[in-house]
């Protein structure tokens, strides 16, 4: 579990940040990569990196606005001109089909796979064995959302060598033996299944909002997650024009990390009007409220421990 | 009078060839822009040159496949935020405006300036008294054209220097001495206009040809051109793949330059299964139809002088 920014700028694309897309890799957990917006020149930057299109299983649009749908039909069009197959999931607000649709109609473009969609509302929007996503309702003027994957929990593995190694076969005991029961053994045997089962993990979280200005109810939303993703548009001296533009600011995100008690903060949607330097001090202005902060730059890869 | 490749690759992007567009320069003449087609990251190659995009006053899209309209949404956007006013004209084959106005529309992009929509025809598509544009069907599976740009002949401009040192006041008579007249001072001097009138130029021919199959009609089109712009999907030998895809090969194009007598021929839309030594032999082998033959690189520039 992994997240690659693939455009950490806002609004309009600078020279080393571009619009927003967002990429979490699952490809130890399911083969796949699931995307997180998809701007203009999305499909370009993929192309630095070792993503897959096809692999792309899920696309999460959090809000309509150019700079995080405009990539969408030319990456559509690659994936199937490269030969991709598989069917995509485009998860998003009201509008995003008819933009789609109307792309690839106006283009002539014909995929060779199919697109499913669906329109995003509050609650449980996708769930599996291994994830579920969760929507909440943002605040930015127009339809915007914050996505929560939560991994379910791993249970211990049976160890199935060290029992091997005693010489247990195979058998329906070793279901037994992974519930973690005593067995006796016909040879008499008595084996104790805790000392045959690796430990469990937690599951991670991991929660990407879309554009927002601040909400009450986003530290809630994000509770406990390992990562954090925010937009940080503003710098801490700026409330009342991140409030005017339906942003937030450094601070304000932080505040939400430091709520939910996450474990990391990744910051993104950064101005142009930040260089390197001043884009530090974003950084340590939010680390005054919530120390594990990160500034994200186009290409950054986080990799997601579990705990 | 200037040519800059922004995207010279054919169908989806590669790292060192991004999808079509092409701007030409007119700076000197009238302190504009104009973009032949708006392939997705159009925007963000403008970023590494020294165009502006609000100098942009005219788009013309050949054709409607998404590698040369998946650019244009994001670059109307950006130009209206980066403080574009002046109204942009867009030429392009039906659906074009239907598709910019939906992408606009769902994303809730408002323009700070008006988009003028021209729908393409064959003959004389724009006019004024510099520059006639024309504009040509090609064979392409979908409507798709060709454009010929033709300068007005630049007049000789009076020497008013040379008049002045031989204390020749201004005044109607110089209007008779440009015109090349022969006239009789209130002095007596007898005055050859044609010796005080600098040489005319003539107008300077840029024919760009969307995607196609090669067309007898192409080269009467572009008779006579400064520069011809002519795809080229395929090599020589690959005639049948290129009917097949409606495309064209080197040496069809380089057959149209030299019926058309140009002086220079440069090759785009060029595939990512050449890479850069093989499209050196894709050069070679038009180069032994038409010599002077260029394939076109992004960023690659031209200035085209008057002949």
């Amino acid at each position: 579990m992994e997240l690659e920014f693939l455009g950490t700028g806002a609004g309009v694309p600078a020279k080393h940040r571009n619009v927003s897309s967002l990429a979490l890799k699952l490809l130890a957990e399911r083969n796949a990569i699931w995307l997180f917006d998809c701007g203009e020149g999305t499909q370009m930057q993929i192309l630095r990196t070792t993503i897959r299109p096809r692999k792309i299983e899920k696309i999460f649009i959090s809000h309509l606005h150019g700079d995080h749908i405009f990539g969408l039909p030319g990456l559509l069009s690659s994936r199937s001109f490269q030969g991709g197959e598989e069917p995509i999931e485009l998860y998003g607000p009201a509008g995003l089909e008819s933009y789609v649709r109307t792309s690839l109609q106006v283009s002539k473009t014909r995929l060779a796979y199919p697109l499913h969609f669906i329109e995003l509302s509050e609650g449980v929007i996708f769930k599996d064995k291994q994830f579920t996503v969760e929507c909440m309702r943002l605040d930015h003027g127009i339809d915007s959302y914050g996505f929560r994957v939560t991994e379910a929990n791993h249970e211990g593995m049976l160890q199935v060598e060290k029992l091997a190694e005693l010489g247990i076969p195979a058998g329906p005991v070793y279901g037994k033996i992974k519930q973690g029961q005593t067995v006796t053994l016909s040879d008499g045997r008595v084996i104790d299944g805790k000392e045959f089962v690796g430990s469990s993990k937690k599951g991670r979280i991991v929660t990407i909002f879309g554009d927002t200005r601040f909400t009450d109810r986003s530290s809630q939303f994000a509770k406990d997650s390992d990562v954090i993703i925010h937009e940080s548009t503003f710098n801490k001296n700026e409330a009342k024009l991140a409030h005017a533009y339906f942003h937030s600011t450094t601070q304000q995100a932080a505040m939400i990390a430091k709520k939910a008690q996450a474990k990391k903060l990744m910051l993104t949607h950064i101005s142009a009007r930040y260089l390197a330097k001043q884009a530090k001090e974003l950084e340590e202005e939010a680390q005054e409220i919530f120390p594990n902060t990160q500034i994200a730059k186009d290409f950054d890869s986080i990799d997601i421990p579990f705990s």
